[in-house]
């Protein structure tokens, strides 16, 4: 017995691989999703640009719209917390 | 007229505000997408985590595995060159 079995590492200590082994394929799958996302992104980007746009001052817009939205999602959940309080809601 | 219409810019510019505002919006659906992938990825090691394994430990074996796949795949494109210089292909 040169080899050690799936369960059971040289040390003795007993490892679910199985288990372990699908929760980093599960890891492994959405990571190539994302990064299908981030190439995808990068694609609409280089089509902008083809037609003209610049891509670094749409990702400044981007950037400037996720704040805008954020902020907006903070003021109404702060709205929420005073209505709520005021038994509006 | 103190406002400025949709397809004219107050410099005068004539920029296309309907393609650029669905390229913008592509690229948000998009990051959406991306930003849920990353936000399962993260779900994924916590859930490990609770059953008792490192998530330090396996974001080095998820590094790992990538490193050796890349690896893999270059001595394979390799082999299909030197295949095709060959005519075994």
């Amino acid at each position: 017995m040169t080899r050690n079995t799936d369960n059971q590492s040289s040390a003795g200590q007993s490892i679910a691989a199985d288990e372990l082994r699908l929760l980093i394929e599960r890891i492994e799958r959405l990571e190539e999703e994302k990064k299908a996302m981030a190439d995808d992104i990068r694609d609409v980007y280089a089509e902008a640009k083809a037609r003209g746009y610049d891509p670094k001052t749409m990702r400044a817009i981007v950037r400037l719209r996720k704040i805008e939205a954020h902020v907006r999602q903070e003021a109404e959940a702060l709205l929420d917390v005073y209505k709520d309080a005021l038994g509006m809601s």
